[in-house]
C-alpha cells in the first residue's frame, strides 16, 4: 500500500465567473491508511454536478461548506472498498460515497451506500442516485403533476432534467423541454419520450414555447434560471408550482445582474397566478425518502420506463475540464469521470 | 324616488404612475329602479382598498376585469337597501355589497351579505371583511406561524398588517411590524400588541430589522415589494415561507423597474434557505373559508384581542384623493369613505 499515490484535484484558487485550469492543483500524496472503523476506498467513478461550482465560492450556498483552498474538490463518487478495518464492509465493496476529486478516500463508513453487484454502478451517481432523487422529490413533492398538465423543464437531457421529463411523463403529464441544439432535442422527444423539445439557441424561443405548451404550464421545474425562466413566466397557469432546485445561469456571475429588476414581475405573476415556488436541497430528503425513491426508480429503469445517458470523461485529471463542460451546458446526458477501471 | 339622483365616481383616463384628479369623473345619473329580483342599495360606506389602482390599468390584474373608461369604480360597499323586489331582503336591511364608487346601486342580491344590525358595520370593510379575511388566510393556510416563530409584516398599522399581526400575535409567534412614522410604530406596539415595529423611513432599515429579529424571519407577509423585502430576504430562516398578497410598491411603475436585477438573488435565497414563497388572491376563498373567518374573527374582536383602528374619510367625492394616500402609504389605520349616515 505504501508504494500507491494518490492524486488529488485541489482548489488553488476562487474562481470570479467560469472557473479556468489556473483554478485547480493536482498534487499527489500517500494513500492514507485505514484507522479502526474505517475503510480505504479507490474511487471508479466521480460524479460532475453544477453545485461544485458553488463550493468554490468564499461564502459557501448556506446547505455545505465552501472548498478550503489546497484542499480537494468535493463530489459523489462510486468507489470500492480496497482495505477495511470496518466490520459492515469488506474489501471489495462497491459504495456509493463522498470520496471527492482524489483517487483515495478514507470514510468510517457512516456516509456509505453498499451497491451490491450492480450492472451499471454509475448509474448511481445519476438517474439512482443525487440528481435522480432530486428530480424526484422536486417533482412529485413540490410540483404535483396532475394527469393532462403540462411540465415545462430546461436543461432536458441533463442529470435532472431527462428524469424529471421522464417521471412527468410516467405521471400522465404533457411534457415540454427545452435543451441546447438540435441532436439533444431529438434525444429528448424519441429516446426520452418528450412530448416536444426546443433548441433554447434558436430565435424566438418564447413564441415557440407558448405555441408548445397551448394549455399553459402547470409545472415548471427551474434548474436553469436565466433567459427560459422569462420565457416561462407568462405561460404560467393559475395555481402553477415552481419547484427551484438550481438556476446554473447564473453559478458564474461575479456582479449583480444588471437591470432591468425582474422581480416586480415575477412577484406580479406569483400573486396574480396563484403560483407557488419552493426552492429545496436534496441534502434535506436522504433519511425520509431515498430508499423509497432508490427501489421505485430501479424499478423503472429496469422495466424500461426511464432511460439514462452518461456523459463519460476518462481520466481524474480532465475533471476540471468536464466541470466547466457542465456549467456551460456542452455536456450531453450525467456527466461522470471514470477515475479508474 | 325619481327625483333623487346617483353621483359616481367614474375612470375619466388610465393613470400612469400615481392617479391624479383628472383621471377620475364625477357625474350625476337619476337613481336606477330594481327590477323583479333586485334590491337597490344606497351606499354608507366605500372600502378603499390597493387593488382598486390595478383595476384602472388597460390591462386589468387577472383576477378581475378592469374598470373600463367612463364606468364607475369599483369597491365594496356597506349598503343600506332602500327598495326591494328580491323576496330575500327587505327595506332597512344592512347588507356588504359590491356597489362601487357611487351613492346608489341595484343587485340581485347574489354577491350581498346581511349584516343584521351589526353596531359598526364599516368594520365588515376591514377586519371583518376582505382585508381581515387576506390577513387570516395569507397568514395561517400559507404562512403557518408556529409558537415562537417570527413573523414579519410591513403596512403594519395598515388594514391587512394590522391584522397579520394580531392573529400572530395569538399563534404565539414574535412579531414585527415596518411602518411609517413614529406615531404608528408606537401604536403597532402599545395598541395592537406586535412586540416591535420599525419605521421605515428611519436609516439602516437592514440593521434595524436584523436586530429586532435576533431568530431570524419565519414568516414574511408581503404587501409591499420593493426595499423592504430586500432588507427581509437575508433574514430569512431555513423553510421560510412568504404568502404574497400584494407589492403595493409597484402598483404605480408605469416602466420597467431599473436595475440590478434582483431575481437571481431571490432565487438563491429560495433555494440555499428551502422559502416556499406563494401568490394568492382572497377572491378565490370566500367559498370555502369565509364564513369561518367571520365567526372567528367576531370573537376575537369582541374579546379584544384584535383592535381595529378605521382611517375614516367624509364624502364620496374625497374617495380619489383617499386611494392616492392609501397608495402613498399615507393612511393610518384600514381606509373608509362615509358616504351617506
Amino acid at each position: 500500500m505504501a508504494t500507491l499515490t494518490n492524486r488529488r484535484i485541489t482548489l488553488a484558487a476562487r474562481p470570479e465567473g467560469l472557473p479556468e485550469p489556473r483554478h485547480f492543483g493536482l498534487d499527489t500524496q500517500p494513500v492514507p491508511e485505514p484507522a479502526e472503523g474505517q475503510v480505504l476506498l479507490q474511487t471508479l467513478y466521480l460524479s460532475i454536478d453544477p453545485y461544485m461550482r458553488n463550493l468554490m465560492d468564499p461564502i459557501g450556498p448556506g446547505y455545505a461548506s465552501p472548498v478550503e483552498i489546497g484542499a480537494p474538490m468535493v463530489g459523489g463518487t462510486v468507489s470500492r472498498v480496497v482495505a477495511s478495518r470496518n466490520a459492515q464492509f469488506r474489501t471489495g465493496d462497491l459504495v456509493l460515497a463522498n470520496a471527492g476529486w482524489q483517487d483515495y478516500a478514507l470514510s468510517d463508513g457512516s456516509d456509505l451506500l453498499a451497491l451490491g453487484d450492480a450492472a451499471q454502478p454509475s448509474q448511481s451517481l445519476g438517474g439512482l442516485g443525487m440528481p435522480g432523487f432530486t428530480a424526484y422529490v422536486g417533482l412529485l413533492d413540490i410540483g404535483q403533476p396532475k394527469p393532462g398538465e403540462t411540465v415545462v423543464v430546461a436543461a432536458a437531457t441533463g442529470a435532472v432534467g431527462a428524469i424529471v421529463g421522464q417521471i412527468a411523463k410516467l405521471k400522465g403529464a404533457r411534457v415540454v423541454g427545452i435543451a441546447s441544439g438540435a441532436d439533444k432535442c431529438r434525444h429528448a422527444v424519441e429516446e426520452l419520450g418528450f412530448d416536444a423539445c426546443l433548441d433554447r439557441r434558436a430565435p424566438d424561443l418564447a413564441a415557440r414555447l407558448a405555441a408548445a405548451c397551448p394549455q399553459g404550464i402547470d409545472v415548471y421545474f427551474e434548474n436553469v434560471g436565466g433567459e427560459v425562466f422569462d420565457t416561462v413566466l407568462p405561460l404560467l397557469n393559475l395555481h402553477a408550482r415552481v419547484p427551484v432546485c438550481g438556476f446554473i445561469a447564473h453559478y458564474n456571475d461575479s456582479a449583480p445582474a444588471p437591470g432591468p429588476d425582474r422581480l416586480p414581475r415575477l412577484t406580479a405573476t406569483l400573486l396574480q397566478k396563484r403560483v407557488r415556488m419552493q426552492g429545496f436541497i436534496i441534502l434535506d430528503h436522504y433519511g425520509e425518502r431515498f430508499d423509497t425513491f432508490r427501489r421505485e426508480m430501479a424499478g423503472w429503469i429496469a422495466q424500461g420506463q426511464v432511460r439514462l445517458r452518461e456523459d463519460m470523461v476518462d481520466g481524474l485529471e480532465n475533471a476540471p475540464q468536464a466541470l466547466r463542460r457542465v456549467l456551460q451546458g456542452q455536456n450531453f446526458g450525467k456527466t461522470v469521470v471514470r477515475v479508474a477501471e
